[in-house]
């Protein structure tokens, strides 16, 4: 198999991140959208969306969305388990999972959308959208900080797929926005080190 | 276990409809929004973020999320399964319930946001989000059109949650925005005569 990436992007990043968890080797495609490599129909007739990240399967099977292809390779290698293990705690998890992606790691993209240079010609920019969205990511900060209070990660038991989808938010926050943990924030702070010292952190 | 049902929500609605295509008896509570109830504090300790559906379990272990309470059901009452059975089979059915959520979804429920009486004192409406929002529903119209070519349901094999995921935006398409699927979209077409059809459509 074989993994199409977007270098810069936070949900490739996801990806990568839970390749290195698992310790597997999976060749990288880097797919270049500045010059549109990813409109071409090579391209769209793996995946009609053009988006990345993209995994092809060795049978020429391709499996879009960062959280569908890292639940094939969880499938395929199972250790660590990453996105828990008995039921409830599989629901426990995939809760989190969807909480950091809708109030964190989208609002950190669409802020970025539409507030970004690169984006100017590509869509309509609405920079009260970012404004709101600022807003509204900071607030959640405050909330998951009080959320993690005597927590080691975000689903509560071991690191997980939640926690990359959260630290991939504020990789994108403090890189691409402008947006950083307070220190006050103690709670989120003291989980940000726990989640950036792991050796994936750099993939 | 109970469910903490908001019976207009759409994403409530996915839930119903998934208990109801695994022919479960489950207690649902309605929750009402508009008083507020999702914010006092007895809600509150059950999910910090006040939204429903929440599936409560006997023990007190409360589940937010939609597809994250869908999850545990299928863990608990795997038959039949709407999360697919192999491992490729659940990933193909993740991407396609994502891309139902992330395009069709997500973008009808920000267009009534934006746009309906009832969120003006909620939240800062913006019009123009909503009619971005709508032309492009409008194209991703075509697209899976063009993408359920041959297939009876959208994950290309049986009916899944990637199928209640569309046929949910459908319904808030149809009831709170305006968008209906054109006639000459004939695969789309067909595949919601399909779909609503079902027993569960009514849930």
């Amino acid at each position: 198999m074989k993994l199409y990436d977007l270098p810069a992007s936070p949900n490739a990043r996801r990806v990568r991140i839970f390749i290195a968890e698992k310790d597997l080797q999976i060749p990288m495609v880097p797919i270049d959208m500045i010059s549109g490599e990813n409109r071409k129909s090579e391209y769209l007739a793996k995946n009609s969306l053009g988006r990345m990240p993209l995994l092809e399967l060795d049978d020429g099977t391709c499996i879009a969305e960062s959280i569908a292809i890292c639940r094939y390779l969880e499938s395929e290698f199972p250790s660590p388990p990453l996105f828990g293990s008995s039921g409830l705690e599989q629901a426990i998890i995939e809760m989190w999972q969807r909480r950091m992606e809708f109030l964190l790691l989208n609002p950190m993209i669409n802020i970025f959308r539409h507030t970004h240079e690169m984006w100017k010609d590509r869509i309509t920019q609405i920079p009260q959208i970012a404004e709101i969205e600022s807003e509204d990511v900071k607030e959640k900060m405050i909330w998951l900080d009080a959320e993690l209070k005597g927590k080691q990660y975000i689903a509560g038991g071991d690191y997980s797929v939640a926690d990359i989808t959260a630290q991939c938010a504020f990789v994108m926050g403090k890189a691409a926005v402008g947006i950083r943990i307070p220190q006050e924030l103690s709670n989120l702070d003291a989980w940000w080190s726990r989640v950036t010292t792991r050796k994936s952190a750099r993939a």
